[in-house]
């Protein structure tokens, strides 16, 4: 039941030896998913211990498999022609299939010279033999997300972001969970511990054999609510309504390219600062708040001297716009890992 | 008239936390060439306090300059196609102008299955705004190599390797220089010190008040030979009379991916030993060998322990093959800076 998200890098555009290019993996019972990939992910990624690999290095470190399962990656229209020619080119042979699912960019959420032509994305070449076919993923204009994935666990859907270049946000929300069996009061139904107890668990009803009618409900205690994380990369807004599928988010990962000082430079450029972060995390309810893409001015806490631009300054503006709120302001760091526990009960989640 | 080149990186294939992908920078009195750029070269550049920058980060750490030089990137067939698609879709607005200059490959250069065809490697989408034209350069049958670049200090060329797929070495000649003038000669000539010392060392002759006419060769010591370095990254084999141009070469830089007990797999993959790479260096009679592009699995010697891959076991097979010739073999490491000295003289380079 442990989720966690940890930062492989941090820093704004490009990488530097005292900050990764931002990247993160959202970990969860072995799954391992990982979100906004920059330049030099799989160096931090292997620095980080955590056991996942990239494209190629899925290939040189591990034995083709029969039954290996399919890489999924979603991002812009124009990724999937993107991969075509890197891999075609460098001549990349996968020993494991991919597949690409790409969102379909509206007009409001880049300038028009920041707009990707059809022309431009669309492929040229045809596919690789290991690419599988993949979902061309329009907007959903009722919720105003992308539904990317689910399972029994997971629902995981992206949202747009306003940037100088399309960019998306990404909601990973967990499903509720039965709560746990009332074991005294099952004892005083005289129901002893065996399969029933994971039928009732599961939610059916269950009949004793004196006759009497069991239903979950009157055995279970209330529902774990799933967790939600929410990721927003490169951005210096939202725009329409997609910001609602944050809603409660238990952590909202915001870019944070500059402090309050260089506000205008920030927008000018698609990003936000501090207090943009803090006003998106107010928005949603979310009830913590880590800040990452910070931009290479702003080193490390521990690497930094005198002269050098603060970036504890950067949480200190987020705290400042979420004033009153009780809402916990992370600073995300290189290799951070920031845990999210489960809430008891739905109640707790106001 | 310093020389020198630095490994940015010394790992084949993908970078890793010990050993960055391979990448190394030839400087000479200022300029600085990068070569065989891998994955995370950039971050490797920062870490060396070398200046120099690459396509996106020279435009966020400059202000655009009127007079810009234009970059120049050399490479295979299909490197403007992939920058157009890579710059593009990733809507990357260069502040400078670029140029790629395009190596044909020939057939006899990788097996048919690593051949890029035509449809592949053609650009099919217009240039970007930024990029000027670039040549198509073929290879001169003659010399079997590709002329890449000359100006009054520096002739540079490349020469086809057999990789898996195309892969191309690079030679850069620096030009002789005339020799120091024998200033006591000119004494004994009653020529003072002044612009007639400039001419002469020019190459031009002189005439004196009295009549006499000097010739530079009466009054120049020997040429000073221009130093030569070759660079060799992916490689099984220098296909044809390539190796030709790296004749007496000041310092071959070669890879040696595995080492002997694994020279199958080596020549498999496109790659060499250290005995191949000792192979090479005595074929072409170079002074020095500095084998880089190793396999991860060999950690670099400060950081080996017991059991693991031993990297000093790469310099001892290469050494065993050069048994008698007068050659230094060095193991780069990342960081690692290897001066080349001026050679005196035209008979000190045997």
């Amino acid at each position: 039941m442990t989720m966690d998200v940890t930062f492989l890098g941090t820093g704004s555009a490009y990488p530097s030896p005292h900050r990764g290019a931002s990247a993160l993996v959202l970990r969860s019972e072995g799954d391992c998913w990982l979100f906004d990939c920059g330049e030099g992910t799989q160096t931090q990624l292997m620095k980080s211990q955590i056991r996942a690999g990239l494209l190629c290095t899925i290939n040189l470190t591990s034995d083709p498999q029969p039954g290996v399962k399919c890489v999924d990656v979603f991002g812009p229209r124009g990724l999937r022609h993107f991969l075509r020619v890197t891999l075609g080119l460098t001549g990349s042979q996968l020993l494991f299939p991919y597949a690409v699912h790409e969102l379909e960019p509206t007009q409001d959420q880049s300038p028009e010279e920041g707009q990707l032509s059809l022309e431009l994305t669309a492929e040229r070449s045809p596919p690789l033999p290991q690419e599988r076919p993949g979902r061309n993923i329009s907007l959903d204009v009722s919720s105003e997300t992308y539904f990317l994935f689910e399972d029994d666990k997971f629902v995981v859907k992206a949202f747009r972001l306003f940037h100088r270049v399309p960019s998306f946000g990404f909601c990973v929300q967990e499903r509720d969970r039965p709560g746990r069996l009332k074991t005294e009061r099952l004892q005083q139904l005289g129901l002893k511990p065996g399969p029933l107890y994971g039928r009732l668990k599961a939610g059916h009803q269950v009949q004793l054999e004196n006759g009497r009618v069991i239903l979950p409900d009157e055995v279970l205690e209330e529902d774990i609510p799933g967790r939600k994380v929410c990721i927003l990369g490169d951005c210096s807004s939202v725009p329409g309504g997609g910001l609602a599928v944050c809603r409660g988010a238990d952590l909202l990962v915001h870019e944070a390219t500059l402090g309050e000082a260089h506000g205008d430079k920030a927008v000018e450029h698609g990003h936000s600062t501090p207090g943009m972060a803090a006003a998106v995390t107010r928005a949603c309810g979310a009830r913590r708040l880590a800040l990452y893409h910070f931009s290479q001015r702003y080193k490390p806490e521990k690497l930094c001297q005198d002269g050098d631009d603060d970036v504890s300054e950067l949480r200190r503006q987020a705290e400042d716009v979420l004033q009153g709120d009780d809402v916990e302001v992370i600073l995300a760091e290189d290799f951070l890992t920031i845990d999210i526990p489960l809430r008891r009960t739905k109640s707790s989640t106001l």
